[in-house]
């Protein structure tokens, strides 16, 4: 229990620890890598210095340094930071390393490698095939074998906040004779999970299935934001590009997957048998029982269950590194859209309104198909922790613009 | 006229400078930026040193701050090189400062953030969609309305002579059942060119066509390894992914733009008419001239024509951020494979051999469909430059190993 004055049912107890980075008035324009407890953030590289602690790895202005230095020193530097916010003997010394949450600024918490995009959800995949491919078998034949996946922009990746201009393109309906350039007419948001990879791997070397929690250091929320008119005529036959690579917001809280023990479940059964290098039955189950939510304009939407993605992020990554590609820290992938079985908890607006033909009613009495100017869409999750707590994951917010 | 003993036909002379980075046995681990003049190179920060210029840009691992600074800068660092190197005034702080090209190690020239790699050859694009998509048409129908590009793998761009693992993957004929894992069975080159963005650009903001040699500091070679049996497996809905990222090589050559201005020709006409943003007839013509040859073993295989390419660098860039994408420093985006009409001008094994049905002979009286551990694949470039010289790209060179 840790000597703040945390409620017990907050998702931010001493469980969680997420690392993000963050300025305050105190030192303006200096970064730092804060802890989050309660609603308060812990400086995390003062209170090492306070207690007499090495701090090099949480003295940076990114997260990158204390990811490159792999699992046995993410394990110490969690188990430090709990003695910190536990020990009543610590209390003079870290108490005064706290601010406010309402108080600091949120940056993007580390500098984004690459960043890959998979498709993993089995509902969703299946929703956007009988979308977009109607008359066809909705899953290609390749998806039950591998998770499909392709990179995207790091570059474009931005912190929670960060307003998305709705971006231009050329957009082509099925029923014009020719593209148009102008402002997308079908904005849409993917609800997503990040890892992210701390430790690297050599060029040439594939990262096995067991292997997956040395090189992932901790898991965020994304919203890959999609343009579908863009990336309708755009996609074929080498897949997204500007229809996403516009904007990726992920939240500034990444959770260590040191917190999320209690969280995994066994993934849904498949009913292709997969190749041995993704072949996870026998070994450790990555599947997680995230329960996300998502809000427009206050009004919740969608509940997302992460748990029922057909491929885990332990087979991702031995996937994405199968043919020998290297692994840098801050390397970014995500699961792709989230989908439940039930219409409820479709992660895509695309889904939620079957392409627009059905539009959700939101609880101000508004409608919406795609989004619309000045909308604002939050992105939130919690999993199990030990106990019977909650493991809190933030949020990723992004509000539209002209 | 440079003061070094430089023959008159060398593609290295004074007219093109191209930069790199260099380690030397003087002071071995020490990643230096060099310039190349005939067959030396000349340590940039030493020479800015040893005739009491400010040496900040040249004094780094990579070419990234040079890069950054934009381009008044690139032009007058360029001026100053090309000064030290013929005045005769300068050669006795200057010559001490030239190493022999035989011994310096030539390293990645600048860190790579985003890549993207198009697919810009009407012939390359024609060919595939033949083989590909046989008794459809075979360009897609937005072909000639937009570059189409995908994002490829920062992490797995490598220098010239770096061997490349035959990757491992998901392969499946047509008529195989299931698929297998395992070493691809039809490793192929792209013999493209790639173009290194200096200037960053902000969010939400295209760059113009005009306003492409402000943003873009060079060109280089590049190598687009592919397993086609990888690639054709996995590529449907979301586009090329493992079949590509395991490797790209460039070369370690970055050829200025300004370097380029005499090869300089219009692109071919198009039958389509381009949208306003990708229009740039009545602007400046950014088809480059270069004359490309690719060697297997040392015979060579093709003359990859780059004037013949539909889409040009500067309408790549423009497309890329027409949706507001940011550019940041070290964005490096690649032309896509370079073919010619001629059959002897294709730039992939899959086209050479019409995908694997009809073998090249080589001149050792050996044949190929695609690579076979141990080969070696050589590709140069030259262009015009001025007064009737040649402007060198140097290689970009790749052995397969098991």
């Amino acid at each position: 229990m840790t000597w703040l004055a945390v409620p017990q049912d907050s998702p931010y107890g001493i469980q969680t620890l997420p690392y993000g980075v963050f300025t305050a008035a105190d030192q303006p324009g200096r970064r730092r890598v804060g802890v989050r407890i309660g609603d308060a953030v812990l400086d995390a590289g003062a209170a090492a210095r306070a207690v007499g602690s090495a701090a090099v790895l949480l003295e940076a202005g990114s997260l990158n340094p204390l990811m490159a230095a792999g699992r046995s020193l993410w394990r110490e530097v969690r188990a430090a930071l709990t003695e910190w916010l536990t020990d009543e003997a610590h209390r003079p010394a870290v108490e005064p390393c706290l601010l406010p949450l309402a108080e600091v600024e949120l940056h993007l918490p580390f500098e984004v490698a690459d960043y890959v995009d998979f498709y993993a959800s089995e509902h969703h995949a299946t929703n956007l095939g009988r979308i977009f491919r109607p008359g066809s078998e909705p899953l290609t034949p390749n998806w039950k074998h591998l998770p499909i996946g392709y990179h995207g922009r790091a570059g474009t990746v931005v912190v929670s906040g960060t307003p998305v201009v709705r971006p231009h393109g050329q957009r082509k309906a099925p029923t014009e004779p020719l593209p148009s350039f102008g402002p997308t007419r079908r904005l849409d948001i993917e609800a997503e999970v990040g890892f992210v990879v701390g430790t690297p791997s050599a060029l040439g070397t594939a990262v096995p299935l067991a292997d997956f929690r040395e090189h992932v250091f901790g898991v965020c929320l994304l919203n890959d934001w999609s343009a579908r008119d863009i990336q309708a005529w755009e996609y074929v036959p080498l897949g997204p590009f500007l229809g996403k690579s516009f904007a990726t917001s992920v939240s500034p809280w990444v959770v260590p997957l040191d917190a999320l023990e209690h969280a995994r479940v066994a993934p849904p059964a498949r009913d292709v048998e997969p190749l041995g290098y993704l072949d996870d039955r026998g070994g450790e189950p990555w599947g997680l029982d995230l329960a996300m939510e998502v809000a427009l304009n206050g009004h919740r939407i969608s509940r997302p269950p992460f748990a029922t993605m057909y491929w885990t992020g332990a087979q991702q990554l031995a996937h994405l590194t199968a043919n020998g590609a290297s692994l840098r820290t801050g390397d970014l992938f995500a699961s792709g859209t989230v989908s439940g079985p039930e219409p409820e908890t479709r992660g895509a607006l695309i889904e939620l309104t079957w392409n627009g033909e059905h539009p959700i009613k939101l609880a101000d009495g508004t409608a919406r198909t795609f989004l619309e100017d000045g909308d604002e869409v939050v992105i939130t999750a919690t999993a199990p922790g030990p106990d019977g707590t909650r493991i809190g994951f933030g949020e990723v917010t992004g509000r539209i613009v002209p």
